[in-house]
């Protein structure tokens, strides 16, 4: 079935070891509910106008997701504007906002003409109040004023509380299966501090997925760096839909960043995340969300991070250049993006270069490679040497060891770049 | 005991969810193998000089992290005089080399007068014939005579497989059981390529707890965004070491981040992280090298990130006011950081407001708070106001209500700052 494949793919040639729990598995059938629009702006530095909302809307329907999630109309006459403007633009993706659980808020945001409305609890001490037992009827409530108000109008509806694993279990379970018989068609679990573990996420899902019939949607900060593990465990025991934002973006440090998520799921079942999402389109995106917020994406950003997929261990270049699956779990190319290996450095091996030596199709013996790596290692304890610099050091020994004069320069070689290796030779 | 802390202390109100294996858990009693001077230099743009390792070295040393692992006196003549000079620092730390599972790396590194070798089988192309049942005995005399060597030296020895969740299991354990008779300090899992899952990792680490009587040493990367989450997981049922870089940068993008590990640790039990590392001064760490190897910290970095502390939505400002936990589970003051509470934007609310008016000492009622507040969000549609911004409105308004004479501008009011809240109140 389409539910079994949590981490068998390609993460181990034996079963999953937690397979007795994998019928509730959905890593090959999820849905992200894209919320770069919504917990995007409550990002330090974020500020969109209409315009950028737009486009952002565009290029995330664009890459695949299921669901947009906007910033509640309640919160200034811009946000209903935009609200209503996105509603408008046709996607494929379906156009949630989030707001309070109050009537008004639900009133105005189905003036908007949203296709849905995610539903949370104010503010946790009500939530507090609530778990302590104090305010449950009141919740209750109205909870089922809002919720009934909503189904009335023929849009989704998803109820979340705040802050879940910091709530009494009991009363959770009792409010969730409240609203479940109400027909929402989501709860939600909120890991609104960063506090969670990937092994309480999993105990909550597996828990509540034995009390709801709906579908359950998880919504995970990383203010302890847990968020995509939180996520993966959320959907590997039975969550349905998965809270991201591009780059992770979000109040505080922020939430599941839709890159990273995409990566691990992908880990799982690249198949089925290639054929759902657009992922030569990631780093387009990546990359309008950054400037749009005034960050750069980070070095070790998921997939498009400028190093994801630079091999540098001499140790690891011979397996890397026979099968790159010995050293990748991800392939570049199913991203749009391209391998990299570095062998201008210390730590170089000779497979690496006698690689490079094959490229250049010069011809030396094994023994001849290992002994011209010593030198480029030599050189690289100085400074690191770019494959320039090495292509130099190859060649000049390829001449020397086969009494070959020195070729004319080619009108690469001419270049700045022969002279950078010149010093580096003279650096010897 | 000091075992039993798992999750307990400030995640939650209720048991852990996974009490019942607490017994194993070591969150309450790990130590930290800092990588940075060997497995962050095989980050993609590292070159660190022997000045620059002192530097750090010594930097991680006054941090507090128990051990230091250096690159292998095998890569090349200056990484073999650097093991020297960093071993004869006389750090607390003690001082590691990685090096291959061969006798003449071995004997290099014991000249170096390191305190212990972690040995790792060097080539995964060597695992996979082993895995399959080839090069058994081969694998076995080969770690039988390093060991033996390195143990009669004097010196702590660490045996680790690569890439030990896409091994078979049984030639995994075959293994470490037999090295673990020939009494080795530590056997270590090794996530070499980021694929596996906090589940699978506590699996795995909760049957090896029950097979060898050694340390464990975990080292995750984070191809697939769970470095972390895996290597909490491997605490949490058993493992007693964590390999982590300074902002995880290592080979491809990297491993597990100190900071963010030590952010996952804290919020399991803070007086234990607190009594065991110098937390105000990560941020001069993370600093330092992200400098030495010209990246900048990460906008969503764990702790020193620029906007972990800063909190933002409307429905958060109440809470975060009156009790800082209900939405932070790390204290900004213990990791020599500070909080701020942003105000001047289109999702503001008025109990942030409210707030500030009483940082000001103006007086206004509610209703009249909460039409300031409008105010405000109503600038904020059109930019971003600053807190100098949201000020003026806020005199203004008090004035206004109050009857009162426009105040002379004091000093700072006359500033810059001034003329730009004034164009904001143009731009109505």
């Amino acid at each position: 079935t389409s539910n079994n494949g949590a981490a068998s793919v390609s993460t181990g040639t034996q079963p999953s070891p937690y397979a007795p729990s994998d019928f509730l598995s959905r890593v090959s059938d999820f849905a992200i509910i894209e919320s770069t629009l919504r917990e995007g702006e409550q990002f330090a530095n974020a500020f969109f106008s209409t315009e950028k909302k737009i486009e952002i809307a565009k290029a995330l329907d664009n890459f695949g997701v299921e669901y947009l999630e906007l910033t509640s109309p309640a919160a200034s006459k811009q946000s209903y504007e935009d609200c209503q403007a996105i509603a408008k633009l046709g996607l494929k993706a379906k156009i949630l906002t989030h707001v309070r659980c109050n009537i008004n808020d639900a009133k105005m945001a189905i003036e908007t003409g949203v296709d849905g409305l995610d539903v949370v609890i104010g503010t946790s001490s009500i939530l507090r109040e609530f778990s302590h037992g104090k305010d449950m009827n009141y919740i209750m409530e109205k909870a089922e004023e809002v919720i009934t108000y909503i189904k009335s109008q023929g849009v989704e509806v998803r109820f979340s509380s705040e802050d879940s694993f910091r709530s009494d279990l009991v009363d959770l379970l009792s409010l969730y299966r409240h609203v479940d018989a109400l027909g929402v068609n989501r709860v939600g679990i909120a890991d609104t501090v960063g506090c969670a573990t990937p092994l309480q996420v999993a105990e909550l899902v597996r828990t509540l997925r034995g009390v709801v019939s709906c579908d359950i949607e998880g919504h995970f900060h990383d203010d302890t760096g847990c968020a995509i593990g939180n996520a993966f465990s959320a959907v590997a025991n039975g969550c349905t839909h998965v809270d991201t934002t591009v780059l992770g973006i979000g109040e505080r440090n922020g939430i599941v960043p839709l890159g990273g998520f995409v990566a691990r799921m992908y880990a799982c079942n690249p198949d089925y995340v290639k054929s759902k999402y657009n992922l030569h389109a990631l780093r387009d995106l990546e990359n309008l969300v950054a400037d749009a917020v005034g960050i750069s994406v980070p070095f070790n950003n998921y997939i498009t991070g400028y190093c994801a997929f630079t091999h540098k261990a001499g140790i690891h270049a011979k397996a890397i250049l026979n099968n790159p699956t010995t050293y990748e779990i991800l392939k570049p190319e199913d991203f749009g993006m391209t391998r990299y290996v570095s062998i201008g450095h210390r730590l170089t091996g000779w497979n690496a270069v006698k690689n490079r030596v094959e490229q250049l199709d010069l011809k030396l013996s094994d023994d001849q490679i290992k002994e011209v790596t010593a030198k480029i290692k030599q050189l690289a304890d100085i400074r690191p040497q770019t494959m320039e610099d090495v292509d130099r050091v190859l060649r000049d020994f390829h001449n020397e060891v086969n009494n070959l004069e020195a070729p004319v320069a080619s009108e690469k070689e001419s270049s700045g770049i022969a002279s950078s290796s010149s010093r580096a030779q003279q650096a010897l």
